[in-house]
């Protein structure tokens, strides 16, 4: 491990070393060169690729939304799941924008899906996750189903010839799923945590953080010493296979790109996990909900698109990065060097 | 006048609005939502286009470098330009890669280009512009020579079919004549405007801050009265270019890209010759320069891309905003609506 850390130290500089060798002021394009650095670290490369990507969206539902929790009902995850596979969801239309796969799997959404489309998988472990808040969301066999399916869209990719995944998910309710993993893993107060998802009003926030906050007294004490008991209790099927995807994904190498509340909160079970999953992510922003931002900082992963306030899920902001980090790639690898001005001043004067 | 601001103002409620009525929750796209209505404001349609776009970088030296205010040598200016043309450069990789036409126009460079090339138009005002310190930069007839060179590359841009144009320029010395137009046009006092440009030391930044309060002491009252006599004195030939650009640019109706300290500096003073030309202005980023967030407040321009620290020039923070403006007009233009989810729904229900 320590071998591991030592590699990738020397490949950051390395490539610090090549943008600073380049014919501009050193640092002077900021947190695009981050970005270079961060890319040739995670691919342990000075020749990064980033143009073979696929954005796979898990969707499932989640029996909390019968508190109350969510602004939407849950027929909305099997519509939104229909719309992303026919081409009109905005993820749709943004993977196609900045040339990425995008692949749904449906790991327990309530109603499947009545026709055969090459961008649906369909991989349901059940018919949406157990209401959380009366009891465990997932039995621990459940959520390694899940798991494996993830690891299985992660394997696929890798042998596909993906270097980038983005994972996204789909799930009416599962801001609240997220909220509860993120306040648990976090140590921070679900009050500073729990936001209001895709549109929660007032009551409806208030419900939600009722919830969060009942089932996190139920369970931060046990979370501390068995943390591994706690996650099918508190989880959602989406969620436990982007954990599934991510820690695949960062095993096979592959560049993650991380979206939104709930697949950082599935990043935070992926490290518990597998500690150093997070070594392989670029997280892409820091979206609306408070948990989003709670939680990329407690996995030191800095968002490139601060202020954007996005809340949509499905990948969208993850796919927002794309192109940032084809020209990332494209600084580093084929801009003229300094040496090469230099010589040329040189023969001029 | 009035009358147009109505117009664009109906732009803008009849865009949130179509946006509204796609399938997702109202806003949860944050930012890219304001990029699509501010598109649509600008070019006044509900279906617009960012598909042809050019950046025009002008290119000229600066006589106040004789005071030692910059890291480099003026020799660079020249270097940068060949390089551009070149193509290796920051500017022309990420031109290429985003999909963007580049052209560089020489308006007073001190060494001029000693070879044809298609990406180069020579129109050389003078070679370089006096030193601001000791009397006027530029004649009040060579400024209205530099503004007319860039008031026919807009008009050329928009010949071309152009829908969107951005600035850029390479000039050693030109973020202090930048300064000094912000600190004048802003009533924001020189020290919290200058900065170290593309990488001036602490010697060399208390040397640049001494020049711009000299001169600033000497026109700020004047420029109360009459900012178009101070403006040539303190100008460089290429940010008197890129205001001729702006204000041509926006006159046709382009979509403009404003860049970094320097455009932006170029953009006050096509807003004090030709008021409202900001309307037609997106603000990439707020770059590294403190001056530059002053100059954009002023402006009432919000950067898309902060934090990002870019202070390379170019026109490269502007080039950064051309994918994401591609996910916003995509969003808008090819999402299903909300009203065809729900007829599924109900049709399934």
């Amino acid at each position: 491990m320590a071998g591991l850390l030592m590699i990738r130290q020397d490949w950051e500089a390395a490539a610090k070393q090549q943008l600073d060798g380049l014919a501009k002021p050193p640092g002077s394009l900021g947190r695009l060169e981050t970005l270079a650095v961060d890319i040739c670290r995670i691919q342990q490369t000075l020749s990064p690729r980033v143009d073979q990507r696929r954005l796979v969206i898990f969707a499932a539902d989640h029996g909390v939304t019968a508190e109350g929790v969510s602004a939407w009902p849950s027929a909305v995850t099997a519509a939104v799941r229909d719309t992303v596979v026919a081409g009109g969801a905005a993820s749709s239309v943004l993977a196609t924008v900045h040339h990425t796969e995008c692949l749904v799997i449906d790991v327990g959404v309530l109603t499947a899906a009545n026709q055969l489309n090459s961008g649906l998988v369909t991989a349901r472990v059940r018919s949406g996750t157990r209401n959380l808040l009366v009891e465990p969301a997932l039995t621990p066999e459940e959520f390694e189903q899940a798991v494996a399916i993830g690891q299985r869209a992660a394997e696929d990719a890798a042998a596909n010839g993906m270097q980038v995944v983005i994972g996204g998910e789909i799930g009416i309710g599962n801001t609240t799923a997220a909220s509860l993993v993120i306040a648990l893993a976090t140590g921070v107060v679900p009050r500073l945590v729990v936001g209001r998802g895709a549109g929660a009003d007032d009551a409806t926030w208030a419900r939600k953080l009722a919830v969060v906050t009942m089932v996190w007294e139920r369970y931060r004490t046990l979370w501390q010493t068995a943390p591994r008991e706690v996650i099918p209790a508190v989880c959602g099927l989406e969620i436990a296979a982007l954990a599934g995807f991510f820690i695949a994904a960062a095993a096979r190498g592959l560049t993650i790109v991380v979206d939104g509340v709930v697949t950082t909160a599935a990043l935070l079970i992926a490290e518990e996990l597998a500690p150093r999953t997070r070594a392989q992510c670029l997280a892409a922003h820091a979206g609306a909900e408070p948990g989003h931002r709670v939680a990329l900082e407690a996995l030191r992963l800095r968002p490139y698109l601060d202020g954007w306030e996005l809340r949509l899920g499905e990948g969208t902001g993850g796919l927002l990065l794309l192109p940032l980090m084809d020209a990332a790639v494209a600084m580093l690898t084929q801009m003229t060097t300094l040496a090469a001005v230099q010589q040329q001043l040189a023969s001029q004067g």
